[in-house]
Formats: C-alpha cells, structure tokens, sequence
C-alpha cells in the first residue's frame, strides 16, 4: 500500500456527500468555500486529522507544530500551505501546499511542487480539489514559475487533466524508514 | 518534445564514450570522480553548458549566477547541487541537485526531491549518474529525510531501479511559458 499511500497528491473518495451538502451549505458555495493561507490556529480546526486521510500523520505536539509553521513561514513565497475551512462547523475540509524551486535551468527559473492535497471525504463533490489546485498554481505563477508539477496516482490523473495538467514522467521514490 | 525535455531527471545518451574514457581515465575512476558542492566558479567549467543538454537553460549572467547561486547557499542542508568535476579537463561532467521539503505529514517529517540530474554524453558508462543520485540520496537520509523521490521518463526507470528507487505514481505538469 505504500505507493498508494505516500503518493504526493491525493483526493480521497467519499461516502457521506449528500449528508456534507446537507449540513453545511448555508450559502453558494462559490461564496463560502475560499482558500486562504494556513494559519497556526488550524492545528485545533483539524488540519493534521485531515492530512491523515492523506498519509501517514501522527500527532504532533503544539511547539512542533509552531516550529514547523514558522519554518515555512520563513521561507515566505516560497512555501504556502492552502486551506479551506468550513464555515459552519469552523472545520479544515481541504488543504494543498506548494514550495517553490529556484533553479539554474531555464535562465535561473523556478518551478512550483504542489504536494500533499487532500480534500475531507465528507466534502467531496463541492470542487474543493480544484479550488485548491487553482489556489496553488496562480501562486506559482504569480511568483514567476515557468512551470508548476505534481506526481499522483493512476486514478487521479483525470482530475487533473481537468486542471488543465498533462502526463509528463514516472513518479519514483526510495524509503529510508 | 516539451514533455521529454522538461522532466526533472533525465540522463544524456552518449555518442563519444569511447573517447571520453580514452583522454579522462588518468588514474582509478572510482578515485578520479567524486561528487562534490557546486562552487561558485564552475560558471567557467562547463557547468550550464552541462545543463543544456538536460533541458533549455540558456546563459546568464554572472551577477544572475552569483545570485542564485547565494540564494540556494542560504538555504544550507535543504539545497545541495552536487557536481563531479573531470580532473583532467578541469570541466563538470555531471550534476544534479536535491531539496528538502518540509512536511506537516509524518510526524512533520522531511521529503528529498532530486532534480536536475545530467551526465554529459561523453562521459557515460563511468557509473557517474549512479554517484550523483547516491550522493543527493545519501543527503537526503543524512538530515532525516523519510524517503527520497524524482521523476523520470519510462528509458530511464531501469536505471533509477537500479539505484534502490521503485516507480511510485505518475508525474503531471502544467507549464506557464
């Protein structure tokens, strides 16, 4: 299960769609559903226990998250975790982060990585995938990227394809634990 | 022919191998090339011109290059750009780089993400890739890295196999320019 498991990229599938549209659309959901930058107060709105639909996540302790956060937040543009919290139950339902690479090639270029996507498998259905994908990639390109990629699994690629990505390569990887 | 030339790792085909071994092979090749950091002045060896046979990576400036090149030293272990330098020509004839992510998954672990790898095309057979994705690899593991991952066209799977590495998922892109 391993491949599936770590894959950078992933939606997890749903089981309780019709419950989630039921309980928490209290407007449009174009209006409702932004993405924004995470923030430190997210550990509590259950983003580490919607990564653990992603991956493997244990849990941390409130210091290691901080030290965590503040290091990315260091890295300023060049590293951004998006969110989408719910409004009604002030829950994270979807996340997706990006870290740009600054190159030699392509005239000392950067390409942006956009790994770990996850939406809550309550919430699928909504286009909160493609919301934080699009979140993700205007900011590669709004930082001057010339290229944004991601590696996932065989059955996502078509959702992918619909956020306008091609197939370009073999994902490969080698575990040290 | 924009997928072959984008993806991230991807090593020259050779046509002058026999050459190459004929006017470089002084001494041992396991004693001769070892994999060291970029420096500064391997600008003048040959270092982008290496490049260019990966993908576009046309000239730049010095002051360009000075700048990246002080860009990725600020990010110390988290940037390594190795390179193995031909004693004899005094020209670089392989690099490739690794970065290190910075994840809330796995316990807020660490992931390697090897790019960038080229051997030139007069200097295969030498076993240089495979010393180049061991050294980034061998970082990688050194700062607590859970796993190690690239991408790579279907030719070259074989050889990163051969490296410990196992085809995981499958890698998409969306390029801006």
């Amino acid at each position: 299960m391993r491949s599936l498991l770590s894959c950078g990229v992933r939606t997890v599938r749903h089981t309780l769609q019709k419950k989630m549209h039921s309980t928490v659309s209290c407007s449009t959901v174009e209006k409702k559903y932004q993405v924004r930058k995470l923030e430190i107060s997210d550990k509590s709105k259950g983003f580490l226990e919607l990564l653990q639909q992603l991956t493997v996540c244990d849990s941390v302790s409130d210091q290691e998250f901080q030290n965590r956060f503040e290091e990315l937040k260091a890295c300023g543009d060049d590293r951004v975790v998006g969110v989408i919290e719910d409004e009604c139950s002030k829950k994270i339902i979807a996340t997706g982060s990006v870290f740009i690479e600054r190159k030699f090639i392509r005239s000392c270029g950067k390409a942006g990585h956009i790994e770990d996507v996850v939406v809550d498998s309550n919430a699928r259905g909504l286009q909160l995938g493609k919301k934080i994908v699009e979140f993700l990639t205007d900011h590669a390109r709004s930082v001057g990227c010339y290229k944004v990629v991601l590696y996932c699994g065989a059955r996502n690629t078509g959702f992918y394809e619909k956020c306008g990505f091609e197939q370009q390569a073999i994902n490969m990887g080698k575990y040290f634990v």
